[in-house]
């Protein structure tokens, strides 16, 4: 089964506006078998759009329509496949009734031109709007179908999970059903996973492929087969390879997010953690703290972005910060243990470094941060050097920070790899 | 002119990359006056690709592909435009000879597939690729114009910006020209926005847009033309009227954000400043120093998430906790007191509310902030209900955080709808 998109606005094509129904549907269209060969998008322009519906007609099995259904003149979709496909527009009376319904209930009047929304082409199945008023329509034409959905995203999405979905799922898997997994690593670069998983395959099926974030780099696997379940025991085959080699690497899967595993893990161990922030000026506690209930494991964060507050609330010696700077193993430990004293957390971990753009040395570059925890059993300090501008560095450096706290709870900090600084004893605090 | 645009690429089709050269490419023609009349993707297929490029040779003048020029099988861009305007695919010594030069400097040998890059059809005027490999070209065949651009963004876009828009520009504007403008607003709702503004335009031309972000609203202005002097006219036109009707709400236009402004304030009247945030948790900090230069304003944040954090570090007495609670005007005021005190900065601003999806009560609901600003001059607090999610809350009040900052030291504080607390004379310390 062939389907083609096409998307009418002529928003789309002033660029006023992102075209996400591109990649949604075609998301819903792979997770359903069928295969997308084409996605047009059209101005609110009546003759382009038939003569773009006509050549889908030839070409595909299936063909969906955002946009045009609304009550304006703009909104052509509707006249525009009646046309092409040479049936009358006729009047949908519960439709009618449905909106009459709805300005009641806004205390309004109807307006004339809403009565455009009850009229579909004859022989259409409506689809039922479960957020707005204008309602989608579904037709078989000979051996073809044609829907029309909404331009509002949220309109779209409703309307397509609760009548499209279904639809096409009673039409049985007529093609090839794709599945993705997603695994997320960090405190690996993006040419290191590829050394170490390259040999798994790339872009056969199953097939591999690789995104790089900040601080981290997700590994796509997905797997294209004839029905759901056999492309699903591909991917997680595969999955499972990928697993074993990149082990200590991987936070998560799909939509983990590395402050809500770290976040799980603090709650399962029951240990409370606090930050000392420079460089990343407060973006590590946003994160930590983007996580509903993370008040049950997160204290509070330090923002010592001037010496003064390192030294004065933190009590970083200020014989410290004039010997070896700000961004040293030295500071980023005085921090560390410092706010874990104040705060009376299990865990204290700092961070400190040189984000850019200014501010480097030859001797100290932009990217060089020192990260420090500081635990019941003693403290340990990793020095990093983070690639990219000041957001990728302080992004960077957050995840090495939470990255740190998570292998600490995992109790694989002290392995090799992991620890580069000292593992001090810890002295009694004052 | 009218243009049509080809996106090639089986990812767009399966949606596993969103399609953002659409818009940004649409954009760019509406700037150059040029109509786009049609968008296509389609995926890694030589017949598909020919036959749309056969119909779009018919209709526009103006041709532009992307994707499809890298070196692997899959790249057939070049090749199949040869094959549609019937010329042959010719060696470009001088693209070889820099990729070479290119490999050298890597220290690899030159791959065999890589050679591929260096052909074109004959007749192209080849277009340097300043961040990659690939060059891309531009045909001017029987009197209408293809140009083929690399896929990666970073690379379309600095192609696009030196040889595409030289080129366009050479051509003359020969259609309607777009001009626009954003007017960022803060502190106002967007309804209320146009309720003020309502009556200037719609969807006119010029005209007027509205797009509420958590704690923000933009107001976008466009208009077209048949030349940009005439289009930047008539926008900024608009523009000074929209301007005088939200005048105290506007803080910036097109790609300023709150916290550049904000700190060009600080620095403009030489003044420091310090948070304490419990329910952003380090957000209002992590946006303030994402501004390269902010230790020139910003002392540091006191995240205090944990009551004991406020109690201890901040100085907020315990009495005033119990009796008034953490979210409430009278800790909001010890917050941003004590963080002044502590850090010795001119300005302490303090943010404490109910950010959700727990927590909430009927009398403290989810939404509910009080957020303080403590000068030399004294102290304020101001109460707020931010709408929606916890996303949306915390920014929204990190938006009102930075928003006092910039009235007060615009000396609008004091003036009634800003502020609703008491403003009560600084006491001294202690």
């Amino acid at each position: 089964m062939q389907a083609e998109l096409i998307f009418t606005g002529t928003e789309l094509l002033l660029g006023e506006v992102l075209n996400t129904h591109a990649q949604y549907l075609s998301q819903q269209m792979a997770a359903h078998g069928i295969e997308v060969i084409l996605h047009t998008t059209v101005g609110d322009n009546w003759d382009r759009l038939a003569e773009v519906l006509r050549f889908a007609l030839e070409r595909a099995d299936l063909i969906i329509t955002t946009g045009g259904l609304g009550p304006t003149t703009d909104d052509l979709t509707k006249d525009t496949v009646a046309r092409v496909l040479g049936v009358p527009m006729v009047l949908d009376d519960p439709t009618l009734q449905r909106l009459r319904e709805f300005m009641v209930r806004q205390g309004m009047p109807m307006p004339e031109s809403m009565v455009r929304q009850a009229y579909f082409p004859a022989g259409a199945i409506i689809l039922p709007n479960p957020v707005g008023t204008a309602p989608g329509a579904l037709l078989e034409h000979r051996g073809k179908v044609l829907i029309l959905l909404p331009g509002p995203p949220r309109e779209l999405k409703a309307m397509f999970e609760e009548s499209v979905a279904p639809y096409l799922a009673s039409l049985g898997n007529r093609g090839m059903v794709t599945r993705i997994r997603l695994l997320k690593v960090t405190g690996i670069s993006e040419t290191a996973v590829q050394e170490l998983i390259g040999d798994l395959g790339r872009q056969g099926n199953p097939g591999i492929a690789y995104l790089a974030k900040p601080g981290e780099v997700h590994v796509r696997i997905s797997a294209r087969a004839d029905d759901g379940v056999a492309a699903e025991r591909m991917v997680n085959g595969l999955l499972e390879k990928v697993r074993e080699r990149l082990a200590g690497y991987i936070f998560g899967t799909d939509d983990d997010v590395l402050e809500e595993v770290v976040g799980q893990l603090l709650v399962r161990k029951g240990v409370t953690c606090a930050l000392a922030e420079s460089c990343t000026g407060g973006l590590t506690a946003a994160r930590l703290t983007s996580i509903p209930g993370s008040s049950q494991y997160f204290l509070g964060s330090i923002v010592a972005y001037d010496n003064r507050v390192k030294e004065k609330v933190l009590g970083v010696p200020a014989a410290t910060l004039q010997a070896y700077g700000a961004v040293s193993q030295q500071t980023a430990v005085a921090m560390a243990e410092g706010v874990r004293t104040l705060t009376g957390a299990h865990l204290g971990v700092s961070i400190t470094g040189i984000a850019g753009p200014g501010g480097g040395t030859p001797v100290k570059p932009v990217g060089l941060t020192y990260i420090a925890l500081a635990a019941p059993d003693g403290t340990c300090c990793r020095e990093f050097h983070f690639p990219g501008h000041r957001q990728a560095v302080r992004q960077g450096a957050a995840n090495a920070a939470l990255n740190m706290i998570r292998l600490y709870l995992l109790a694989q900090l002290l392995s090799p790899g992991h620890l580069e600084g000292p593992w001090r004893p810890r002295l009694p605090a004052g």
